[in-house]
């Protein structure tokens, strides 16, 4: 990816047709990029294709139904859903599509994240979100875990993405300095 | 009422044509009808209409969508929404209709209805949900509440919920016992 | 509202005799209005008229055992009362009027709004606030809130309340840049 | 006090004219009696005249500030007040008067108390409540530091205290069992 | 599997060579398994095969290595972890598989899974788990997003998800009762 | 106080011999003042003497005892604590003294004074700690009910705390800006 | 120790010679030893001597002090103090001994024990308090790191120790039932 | 140590071959070196052999068995282990070595270190954790337990042990400045 910045390979990526994309990652609001380009970048890292959408469960409500029932014909397999404060769009996406939906709880200002990780991670018996940490770290996880089940039926993914993880090990000094 | 329950009372309300009332009472599993129905009791005390629905944000959200969508058409005045855990109905609910929606965080098993709150409670500019105490005590204060806004227009309501007001001041004894 | 700021307007408004405002916003202190002016600036957006006034119930209570005594008489139809820490103006105002009452719990220094939060939300059966989120999103909603309560019995305003609300759905963007 | 139990002493001391007492001990309503009995029982024990009042802020705001803006001239010297939830007793009885006002947080069902606290302990600068444990324990230790306030100018009861609490060292097991 | 009960069929699958099943059900304890129970349980119900094993990250931190380390290799796709308290498991199983791991907060007593909720869900940046509710719902979700992923390369078995949603859907009734 | 700073009249006051005083505001560390000076200041403000410690629980313990074991002989009539952290300052000179003690929770870096708050407003039933809000404000108001305390004896200090009460409540502005 | 319980076993070594224990256990009240007999009956299964004895920083703070003064020169190697609520005494005994402390957060009634781990854990720079988990975990798990730093000097100890952990390791089954 | 820095301290003894010290310092990544430096510190203040290493459970787990099985035949009497957020390193070390383990939580960013602190105090029965506080005051105090724990049967540094506890006490002033 050298000669480009994160943003204008994401840029590409979004030409393309939608549906052609594997994973779909979705938020809020604008606000929620700076959080939510973590799961892109790590996307990215993998040579893993993704659509990123803004998509309101609260402002956009119909965009949001729109986007979930047809998720699955659309061609994607994963879905990333990041919210912050009373965080509904990953829950009510995976209300409206069968298709795997990872939480991203962004942190907010009054509360730091902790009313958008309840707000997402206690979802009731049957419709499930699997949820990852608070803010950055866990958008960057939304994306490995995404790769992680890609993976499972892409043997030249799985290789990646075991390289990204023993990259990450050797990167790790002996000593504190 | 003399004779009845107030579950006979509400049943034969039921039995009412669709939007003749002006509150609708949703809840998201029967479970929460335990809490719910101090707001259904409260607002036959004082003589309002109301119908009382199961809406799943999570496992019905196209009845949700509905409903919401056509509430006001339907003769609505004010929705009362009541759920626990991930509690995303009362906000999908506001985010779909311009009507006056109030939220009842129900008390959840593992965190006491904290959840409740703060996936009730911390909606974004934009889209509001009064919110009122967990439990019990909300869901009684959201019947009051959706009395004080229908009184707004009804004067024979004002004084039917200023004499219940009066009536629960003057049930206050002196001295403890 | 070209050539004006929110101030220059809100200060206009005030000078209109007291009373001739459907909407009454209270606060406990002069560094709350910093929160509050966000619920002012919704009303203006939404032409309903509404008087700012600051009643401590701390500070100054008999100030506001007379606002709240009078509030009806006075015409306000909906009060918007914002408070931080042991937050009790909001409950208090309600505990002395049959007027619908929206609190705003502002964030506080060492708790972040938690403690305001609890102080408004928990009120007891019988004395309802309408509570909203912490803070600025919280004060902006109890402005909406109050738009839609005023709406039941002003089609005007409902026409309003419906194309601010379409506006901002229309203003978010499909992709986070 | 042989051959009574706590409740016929407190009955009679009740019949004593109000004022006559040096303590006012006031709760939100009757179910806090559970706990509030045990500041009643502590006063009792160390022989300090008290009056135990239902007082709600909310059901009952003008009693409210009847009591509380006529303590001092109905000879009062302290105020204890318990209360639970949206906790506003407290701090409005203390804005007030300038009496010390102790406040208990009664524990409350979803919360255990904790929004009673928090409703209570954080109240602005300029009226403080000297704030106790959540329960009988504060119930207990608001009796208590009435006691050392009234002590200061009362040598006898200063006695009887420092006999209460050496009497409370002495029961101390040397080994559990 | 009319005529057996849940644990039966369960055994019986537990008779099958280790690493036929593509989902692996793991907790740290037997006292774990009243909780995940409802994963196996949901994943029977769905017609997805899987092992339940007990793998203390604490008590048996060398079976959780080799277990974790060849997870793959037995052929497993998804691993379900379920532990409580400072609860290691799901992460540190994460850590040494690039397996999709769903971790569930299984209650604790004195923090009812607050505690087993951040030391699951708080994962640093590179190693994902996807982190369901607390308890019980929980348990049920993490078996319903392994079947989700094992769906996306199993026509028959999204069949069957879709189906069993869309039972639960209708299960919904209209009205309380 | 013309011409002189808050803490040139403070050390004028510190080197009146101790026990003069009547109050005595004690913190555990040279950190804790920048939050007690305003218990000083208030009680300047109010003409009250006292004196302020540094008398550290943890470091200094054997001060600790000595200070709390002859206070009352030193001829302090009330004890004004502040700590934060694992705050035990307040609650162990309480147990070391029969005099009123009001503990001030001083604001913690990781945790903002909450810790600080549970370990001083917690106490057992039997050594009673007046508990004021975390931060400045709570340092403030344990001045204001030393205050009150000491005006119970003391009718000059009564007006004046009055007078100071009534400032206060002139000084709230009718409206913000 | 066939034919005797743990209290049996407890008193004889409590027979011994004050000061010939390796190991003191001590505690706010009797009410703690439900818990606290967790450590005891660890040391126990461990063959290390200990006493237990009844230690309230706050109803007995001289013996507080003489215990902690004089805990060194008794012989006591490791001290284990539990302690709930304000949880003042592990604290306070560390400020008073350079001996190592451990301390157990016992569960209290309406914090369930979170005010006693914040209590105990928070201590400042200088003086530390090696703290366990909440209740009968903590307890026993205080046990256990009083044995590890016992055996750091007796390899007999190291070797039970160890015989004890792989037993416990042993005794985890494969499978749930 | 005149004329060095404490890096350079460090680093000397770091040349020194492994095991030749007598206490271990691990965390879990770079970035926790600026709270855990302040262990590192306080143990050369008091003339304490030790190496620091960055040992991650998660990211190189098996780094993390090897130092764990081995630190006790290395020589290691003490580990200190330092983390944040899902901190499982302290615990899953004590799983691997029966040596003491002291455990600091790292102050983390959206929850200030909560969840880091959860994560390690609340071990399940069986392996404990001796836990400090959260972040640096926490690192200063897990070199001082060691150092306590070391001490024991090592004359000399129990006297510079205590002589660093005087001169801190010495050290607190009498007044405020």
């Amino acid at each position: 990816m050298s000669g480009e910045t994160a943003g204008q390979s994401r840029n590409r990526q979004n030409d393309a047709p939608a549906g052609e994309q594997p994973v779909a990652i979705i938020m809020g609001s604008q606000s929620d990029w700076e959080t939510m380009r973590h799961a892109a970048e790590t996307l990215e890292a993998l040579g893993i294709g993704h659509d990123c959408r803004i998509v309101s469960a609260h402002r956009t409500p119909e965009r949001m139904f729109d986007f979930a029932r047809g998720a699955k014909a659309a061609g994607y397999k994963v879905i990333i859903a990041g919210a912050g404060g009373a965080a509904h769009l990953p829950g009510m996406v995976a209300s409206l599509t069968t298709l795997p939906v990872f939480g991203v709880p962004v942190e907010s200002k009054a509360m730091s994240g902790i009313d958008s990780l309840y707000s997402i991670v206690q979802m009731p018996a049957g419709i499930p979100v699997g949820t990852l940490a608070i803010g950055k770290a866990g958008a960057t996880n939304a994306g490995l875990i995404a790769a992680a089940v890609l993976a499972l039926s892409d043997a030249a993914l799985a290789e990646r993405l075991a390289a990204w993880r023993a990259a990450r090990t050797a990167a790790v000094a002996e000593r504190p300095e």
